[in-house]
C-alpha cells in the first residue's frame, strides 16, 4: 500500500521535472526510507532533516525560535514552518513535513495521535496542512502518519 | 535482531547520559526509523539528516566541497566527515553516519554493495570507520547496512 503511494510521489515528481525534501519529528526517518527503498529515487528526492528534538526544527528545518517556544513542536504553525523550511533549506521544490505525537505517552498536552501534515511548494509559495487525529499504538501512529503525508503529497502533485 | 540492537544502543546511551545523531545517505532514514520505533528514544536520539543527494552531505551534514569534489560521495574520508559533521551541526555526544551503493546500479565507479560507516565522538574527537561490502537486493544491502552501523555504535558504546 505505502509502497504504490511512494511510486506515485516519485512518477509525478518525475513528470513535472521537480524535487522533494523531508522534514520528519515523529516517523523519525520512515518517509524518507519508504521513499528511498524505490530504485532511483535520487532523481527527484534529495533528502531532509530527522528535526526528532525540538532544537534541531529550528537548526536543520529553519522554524523560528518565536514559533517553537510560542506554540511548541506540536502545531499547525511548526508543521508549515518545517515544510516551507526544509524545502528552502535543500533548494527542494516542495517540503513534506510531519509532527505530532506517537506515543505511548502525551506530550505538552497534546493527545497521542495528534498529528500534523504540511506540504510546501516552492515554485507557488503555497502551504497546505491537515490536522489527523489517529487511534492505535505506536508503529500504528507513525506509519499512518507516513501513508497520509505521502497521499496529501501525491494529491498537491496532480 | 534490530530491534534488539536499536534498544542496545539507546540503553548504553542512556546509562553514560549521552546523545546520538545520525546522517545517513543509501539507507534514507531508515536507521532513524528504527531507533524511534522505540518508544523513549527522544531522550537520547535528537535526529539528523538524510543526506541523499551529493550536495546536502556539504549542507546538512558539513562534508567540505573540496572533499566531495576529490573522493565523491562513497568514500571513507566523507563517512568519516558525516559523522563528525553530524555530530557537531546538531550537538550530539556521537555521530553515526552511512554512505554507499544501494544499486541496482554501481556509482561512480564504486560497486553495488560497497558502503562506509563511520562512527564519531564528540567527547575524544575519535572517528571509527568500517568497510562493508555486501551482497544482495537494494532491500537486503540497505537492511544490512543499518544494522551493521548500529553494530559498530554499540560496540563504540561499551
Amino acid at each position: 500500500m505505502t509502497s504504490a503511494i511512494t511510486r506515485e510521489v516519485l512518477q509525478r515528481l518525475a513528470t513535472r521535472g521537480e524535487t522533494l525534501a523531508t522534514a520528519e519529528s515523529l516517523t523519525g526517518g520512515l518517509i524518507g526510507s519508504l521513499i528511498t527503498e524505490v530504485a532511483g529515487a535520487s532523481a527527484n528526492y534529495v533528502g531532509g532533516a530527522i528535526t526528532y528534538s525540538t532544537a534541531l526544527k529550528a537548526t536543520l528545518a529553519g522554524v523560528s525560535d518565536a514559533v517553537l517556544q510560542a506554540e511548541g513542536p506540536v502545531a499547525e504553525i511548526t508543521a508549515r514552518a518545517m515544510a516551507a523550511g526544509i524545502a528552502d533549506r535543500c533548494h527542494a521544490d516542495w517540503g513534506l513535513a510531519v509532527t505530532g505525537v506517537a506515543g505511548p505517552e502525551s506530550q505538552d498536552g497534546h493527545p497521542v495521535g495528534e498529528v500534523h501534515l504540511a506540504v510546501a511548494c516552492r515554485v507557488t509559495g503555497e502551504v497546505q496542512h491537515r490536522r489527523l487525529d489517529l487511534a492505535g499504538d505506536r508503529g500504528t501512529i507513525r506509519s499512518q502518519t507516513a501513508h497520509s503525508a505521502l497521499q496529501l503529497l501525491a494529491d498537491s502533485l496532480i
